[in-house]
């Protein structure tokens, strides 16, 4: 219902779900239903812990009629970081999480864009068509008369690619920190604050300031912080708890978008 | 999602489920998560064809951990209307409907108020309380003459028990017809238009004509129509063909309330 609303295009190929609790999960089967009535045709694969494979065999076996399509459950390893998925814009990264049962985050990372020629280096050296290929996907290219052209001369990144961290359910982990260094965006759970720390711990959940501390210690760019528990009357406490550990701290509100700019930079 | 949003108090203690469809049911597994999360402790009774009893043990197989309150599942019969549900206020029977899958809707009928005195003759009288309410309870009573006082000629009934007819998914049916009869609100699905009345008998939906047939045959106040196929791209077509067979026919919008007022009798 929410993606309806959000005016996300349903031509989703590829699910991410980071672990097989009712919050994260029960969207799933209005979503596959939904898919069966649209009569689509294209494969599905859903990126899940094992256990997720069992639950869908038994969904299926109620609802499984109407399936139009193939449906794979890629099982990932939670334990470890490991790619498991890649298409021609980006690649997406585990990130192993401390929960009751096992959860992964996962990274989504833009590829490297093709690099820009310096257009007045072009006419100089006066280069053929494979050349410019070459040094687009930052070769080195050897002229006629045998000198080497260094690419970082004559090339530049038009931009940087983006990156984005999603973590929710966790435990505070100093490994989280490793994995999303320098990342432009990290949602991280924050189930309680301070507060409740003792809860946090026992339930395995973070804090908002230890939210706020993954950001901070990871050096991201800008920090989303939800999952409130429910026991807390007003978002803006996690806020206020968050943002003087971390500034650039927000709110994961639903269907509120969260855009990462894409900075274009000049040649040097 | 749509209950917190309703702003309904999550104090129930029945659930009727027409039938085991994935969009009549799947609403229920996040309501029980929800339920346990709340630290709920009251039972829960859900009444539903038996199918449901077999999906809720898989789905608690993975997602039961968090149960804090006894839950049971009432199979209900859906094929010949019986009377499932009882409290002070109301009784709730089936509707046998005519669906893929074994499928019922619900009456909802309010029980006969206690019935009023007219007040020039209690003190004409002079009865004493224990004769107020044999009379309130509709019955007569023997004065110390020997004479009978007739209830009917010392009471009146307060208001007329309201009644709702709750009747998806199903093809059009003549039974359906004879139990809804004279009720004040009757919800009927009309997941087609008469366009694609072959569609709708093969998948055994009705069209909004059949609706509003229905609720023409069996006089009923008003009619809510819904269950709109997606194909349709605007729902005020549905009311445009269900209308001129019977006016008093809206729109079942999600999170819209249709209250059925309450008509005070005069005493005659």
């Amino acid at each position: 219902m929410q993606l309806l609303r959000s005016g996300i295009s349903l031509r989703i190929h590829a699910i991410f779900i980071s672990h097989v609790h009712g919050d994260h999960l029960f969207g799933l089967f209005g979503l596959l239903s939904t898919f069966g009535m649209m009569g689509r045709k294209d494969k599905l694969t859903i990126y899940a812990p094992a256990q997720l494979q069992d639950i869908l065999n038994d969904h299926l076996k109620y609802f499984g009629e109407g399936m139009t399509f193939p449906l794979a459950v890629h099982a990932i390893n939670t334990e470890a970081p490991e790619q498991i998925y890649e298409n021609d814009d980006i690649t997406v990264h585990t990130i192993p999480l401390k929960h009751r049962i096992p959860t992964s985050g996962f990274l989504f990372r833009e590829k490297m864009p093709l690099r820009n020629l310096h257009s007045r280096l072009i006419a100089k050296y006066n280069l053929p068509p494979q050349a410019m290929v070459k040094l687009k996907n930052g070769e080195n290219i050897t002229l006629p008369n045998g000198d080497i052209l260094e690419n970082e001369t004559v090339t530049y990144l038009p931009y940087y690619p983006r990156s984005y961290a999603y973590c929710s359910d966790t435990l505070f982990s100093e490994q989280v920190i490793e994995q999303v260094k320098n990342v432009d965006l990290l949602y991280h759970e924050a189930t309680f604050l301070t507060d409740k720390m003792e809860v946090a711990h026992q339930t395995m959940h973070s804090t908002a300031a230890e939210a706020a501390t993954v950001a901070r210690e990871a050096n991201v760019k800008h920090l989303l912080i939800g999952h409130f528990s429910s026991r807390y009357k007003c978002d803006e406490l996690f806020l206020q708890e968050a943002q003087p550990v971390f500034p650039h701290t927000a709110i994961a509100k639903e269907l509120a978008t969260f855009e990462i700019p894409l900075i274009p930079l000049k040649p040097t």
